[in-house]
Formats: structure tokens, C-alpha cells, sequence
């Protein structure tokens, strides 16, 4: 029987079976809900980078490439990490390269030890969940966090991922639902009473809203905005739709 | 203003600020619920040892010596890490020795960062907190978790702790508990409504289901039962009162 679990931060992950399992890899605030954006729009694919080093030779080579540091967008870059960002034609087809605080460092951990990695938001909860039913495989739910700590827009992502697959009866509550993603769950269906409330006081949230990105969050958490699943092919992430595991 | 958070993992410690905090350990099923009925039983001291090797040494010394590992008793110890080993008149006075799969795994790494480490359970939840209230510092709540993984019943203890010291107005909800304490907050209060049902599906109570250990598990999550507070002091936790921490 599949199992389900969430690591909460990426510092967490290698005492996971991530070998046995599809990787999730969630950063709600923004990295992975802009990359889902990003193949709405169109992208061809998006190569992340673990730095900022990485990211400026890219686009020496004539890439377009985004960075972000600290929920700021790095001076030069093309773009940051808001879904904005990625709206519109100027990215059709193209590829992209971006990296950014914790998202892309969680891509990265991952790389080394799961073949199958997706990138997870709410923007596409209920097509990667639909996605993943249909793999019948343990699922590993790699949340970015904030620095090393959990934090709560990705947990309340791991949450809904969770309550939407048990949904369908592959995974069991009872049997298959490990303690760090029950919590998750847990958490999710106290958020959906009141998500405004939870959200308000969240520590990132905080910091985002000195930074004026009140857009940005709103945008972030709305659900089901695409039916586009990126997945890590080598170095790069494309639409699953294009690949072998569609 | 002082913070509350939650490192849900020895393997999260490092990230966070332990330094200047005081670090509450918890190991709910069973090490730190066992410690609190020790003092309660009128222990003198009990010194935790990160393995299996030092326990038997001190023991030879003529030592009580106990050893936990995969939720059950080492064979040739004194005692396993069940709270009723602890009560009764055999440890009163006496210098106990204890080595656990995860808690006192979780004291070692503590020990070379922050300068005050107390042991929190459900047992003194009230004791505890009105302490930390009082001392008016940085609070990081360190949850012993299940070999590396975030457990329900420890995180469950965090919420506990964190909504009683909001309760007494020193740290405000909306200023100083972070991500990471509002998660357990938030799941503890989603407890309340309807324990039973939470832990029954908890993938440790499955763990120990299976070791008939049912009322080990009701004796640890009952409130209140000590005033005790086990501190460390050099190697030796020790009843908090006998200090000048008091």
C-alpha cells in the first residue's frame, strides 16, 4: 500500500524514502506556484538553479533568467518569483531559469534521490492530485519552508494534497497516512473554516505583506488555476503532458 | 519581545535560535512524560545517555539504569521508558540513568547550544508553562519526533504549550508565536474537540498498539499530574525547585 508523508522542510527530508517515492516539491510563496504559471503561459521548460551565480550564466547565454533572494527580486534579473511575472507572451515557448530562497534548493535535494519529482501549488491541486491517484505510489510531499523551518502556506499546500488524495480511496486514512501528513491535513481542514484568519498571522505572510505582495499571496492560495504539472526531466522541468509519465 | 517556536525534529534544531532560548524537550510516548513521574516519585537526579554503551556503564557503577529502544525495554536494564517504571518507592533518592530512541537524543544536541534546558510533558504542561511565563525569554519548544519524523503526539504537546503561554498575555499571538508554534496550536486546538479520534490514527499509537502499551499512552496524555520540572543542570537533570532557576 502507498504511502503518505510530508517533509516539512528540506533540512527534514533524507530521513524520508524519498528513493520509493514521487516527490512533491511545494514553495507556495512563490517559487512553485510561478512555475506553475509559468506553463500555463506557455514556457517551453524552466531549468532551476540552486544560485544566484548559476542563474546570471544563464542568462549570459541568452536565457531568460529570474532570481529571487529574501521574497526580493535579485537587481538585473529578468524576473523574480511572482506568479505575475510569469504572465503573458514574452515567456511562450521559451526556456526559463530561476532560482530563488528555498524552492529551488528543494529541487535540487531531491534531484540526487527520487526519479519522479513534480512541482506542486494550489494553482494545480486537483490536477496533480488527480495525477498522482493514478500512480498508485508512495507520495513524499517536500515543502521548501522558510530558512529551514516549517512554515504555514506550505504545510496547509501538503494539507490539501493529502485530503484530496485519500479522497479517492487509493490511500487510507487508517493505513496510509502517516503522522507528519495527518497533521497537515489536520491543519488544512481548520484553514478551510477560516483561511483568512489563519493566513493573517502567518510569519511569512508578515513578511510579505511589508513588501507589499498582497496580490501575490491572494493569487497564490486560489485553487485549481491550471491543469499544467511541471516534473524534472534531467535538469529541467517541462509539462508532464509532454512526457512519458502523462 | 520574546518568541515561541517548534523545532518538530532534532534534525531541525540547528535552524533555529536555541541560543538564546530556553529549550523545552519533549518526548511524549514516553521518555519526557517518564522523567516527570521520576521527580514526582522523588528521584534524586536522572542523567540521559545517547546510547545503549553508556547506560551499561553506569550501571556496573552500581547505578538504576534504564534503556528504550523501538518502544520497548533493552534487556538487563533496570527499567524501560514506561512511566510506571517510575513510580514507587525503589527510585526515591536515587540517581537514575536513561537512554531513549529519541529523547534523550534530542537533550544531547540541546546541550551544547542553550544554557536552559527543562523537560515538558502533558504531566506538568501547567507547571511549566507558568514557569516559562515568568522567566519572560525566547521559547524554543524541541519535540523529540520519531527518528527523525514529525509525530503527532509531541507536536500535539507544542500546541499545548504555546496556547497556554499565549493564554497569560507575555507573548502575543499576533507578534511572537511563529509558524511553526501556530501549526501545533492550530492542531492541538483541532484536538481538543475530539482526541481520541486524532491519535487513534496516529502512526505511532499504531506502533504501540501492537506493544499492548494502551494504558502507558493514557497515562501520558493526562494533564496536570506533577509540579515537577526536570532542568539540566551540567549532566544531571534535576527537580527545577532545588535551584536557582526556581
Amino acid at each position: 500500500m502507498p504511502l503518505i508523508e510530508v517533509s516539512y522542510t528540506p533540512e527534514n527530508f533524507e530521513v524520508y524514502d524519498a528513493q520509493n517515492s514521487i516527490v512533491v516539491v511545494n514553495d507556495i510563496f512563490r517559487a512553485t506556484s510561478a512555475m506553475c504559471v509559468a506553463f500555463e503561459n506557455g514556457a517551453k521548460s524552466m531549468i532551476p538553479v540552486d544560485s544566484i551565480e548559476k542563474a546570471r550564466e544563464y542568462q549570459k547565454k541568452g536565457y531568460l533568467a529570474g532570481a529571487e533572494r529574501d521574497a526580493v527580486k535579485v537587481d538585473g534579473f529578468d524576473f523574480g518569483n511572482s506568479p505575475y511575472d510569469f504572465m503573458g507572451d514574452h515567456i511562450k515557448g521559451k526556456t526559463l531559469v530561476l532560482t530563488t530562497t528555498n524552492g529551488t534548493r528543494a529541487i535540487e535535494l531531491a534531484k540526487g534521490v527520487s526519479d519522479t519529482i513534480v512541482i506542486g501549488s494550489f494553482l494545480n491541486l486537483s490536477a496533480i492530485s488527480k495525477w498522482l491517484v493514478k500512480q498508485k505510489k508512495n507520495v513524499l510531499i517536500l515543502s521548501s519552508g522558510w530558512k529551514g523551518r516549517i512554515n504555514l502556506e506550505d504545510s496547509l499546500f501538503a494539507g490539501a494534497l493529502t485530503k484530496e488524495l485519500i479522497k479517492d480511496g487509493v490511500y487510507s486514512l487508517e493505513h496510509d497516512v502517516e503522522d507528519s501528513a495527518l497533521i497537515a491535513m489536520y491543519l488544512y481542514e481548520m484553514a478551510q473554516k477560516d483561511p483568512e484568519k489563519l493566513l493573517k498571522i502567518s510569519s511569512h505572510r508578515r513578511r510579505l505583506s511589508k513588501l507589499n505582495l498582497k496580490e501575490d499571496i491572494r493569487y497564490c492560495l486560489s485553487l485549481n488555476k491550471t491543469e499544467k504539472i511541471p516534473i524534472l526531466i534531467g535538469n529541467e522541468l517541462v509539462d508532464l503532458d509532454t512526457t512519458e509519465f502523462k
